[in-house]
């Protein structure tokens, strides 16, 4: 007998070839999910995604500014000195059916509300110009002391960080989350099955090809 | 008098800021172009494109496995040893009008054909997921020796690379260029104006956003 999963897709024990270390510590995927990044969690969604050939989402590498490498004989070239350079995207991009993805996960342990200080500058300008050029911009929220997961679209976060701006409230209510983003219900594999609910939001914001009008 | 591009773009003397010390050596705008890779001239042009709001495409960083990492007080974060990992994708990707776009640079010193060896297997597979999810896939190719440059669909690479597969030539002849890639002439700045390029290539192909029929 197959066990299905809610979404319909069959059972399958084995899990995806973990990309780094982290990952491979934490390949565990009990509903308990300790010790599991929410960016893990989505690695895992999109190495699923790739093989199944349903999207092909990648996050993006830590930019590094690389100043000295040795190459010790017989073996792998080693980096000596290198410095963190300020990314100047997001950390996942994509195409899914035709539509241009571009997201970034956020973690908080509130239960009441996301602090707004976990986006940065450059993420919001990035989302505003890729929502310009008619992409799919959004971040996944996970609160984990709830542990609930939503995709919050650009507007809705826009909203917020320009309200903030003004001087009003430094973060978003856990209640806008429920009434306003799209909550992804956790799974066993992939855990964070959060495509559906990409499509849900580009059927919602009637996101389309080559035209800049979008709905608000 | 305001000078214009063949393209009609006003002329504006300032280069873009440079994101690495690389392409701040060879901020050098002039037709010889000394030491300047074709990575460095789509780079300017991807910055232009990006104050411009013309498109929303960037070079993904090198992918490097971090292991360890020194905190020096009162100064930035030193990555003391890391290692480079294989890259799963192409070098560019980004969003241009609704267009998921997807792109490696090559260079060859070849004056009569383009050595397959130049892509990878990565690369070939990448960029064939990325057609299947109807992105639009390609690779930029700069004929050093004779100052050409060419867009050379995924389609067009996809033949050669299948009839090398089967034991046939392991390069693509530059007259295949001629007739079959689209040119990007060199201008001034941005040097290497490849948007044109791409739109032209988009109406050929007859590429669509959430359509899967694309004509071969």
């Amino acid at each position: 007998m197959t066990i299905r999963y809610p979404n319909g897709k069959p059972y399958s024990p084995k899990p995806s070839e973990p990309k780094t270390t982290q990952q491979r510590k934490n390949k565990n995927l009990s509903f308990s999910n300790r010790g599991k990044t929410l960016e893990d969690e989505i690695d895992e969604a999109n190495d699923y995604y790739l093989k199944k050939n349903l999207a092909i989402i990648h996050k993006k590498p830590v930019p590094v500014q690389i100043v000295k490498v040795e190459y010790p004989s017989r073996s792998a070239a080693v980096i000596r000195e290198a410095y963190f350079r300020t990314p100047s995207t997001t950390d996942f991009n994509g195409i899914w059916n035709g539509y241009y993805i571009d997201f970034d996960a956020k973690e908080t342990a509130s239960k009441s509300s996301f602090p707004l200080k976990n986006i940065h500058e450059h993420q919001m300008t990035h989302m505003q110009q890729v929502t310009e050029q008619n992409g799919v911009a959004f971040i996944i929220v996970r609160f984990s002391s709830l542990e609930r997961y939503f995709l919050l679209p650009y507007d809705i976060l826009q909203k917020a960080w320009l309200a903030m701006k003004h001087g009003e409230r430094k973060s978003i209510p856990f209640s806008t989350f429920e009434e306003e983003a799209f909550e992804i219900q956790a799974g066993y594999y992939p855990r964070i099955d959060y495509l559906p609910v990409v499509q849900q939001l580009i059927t919602t914001k009637r996101h389309g090809c080559a035209n800049k009008e979008m709905k608000e």
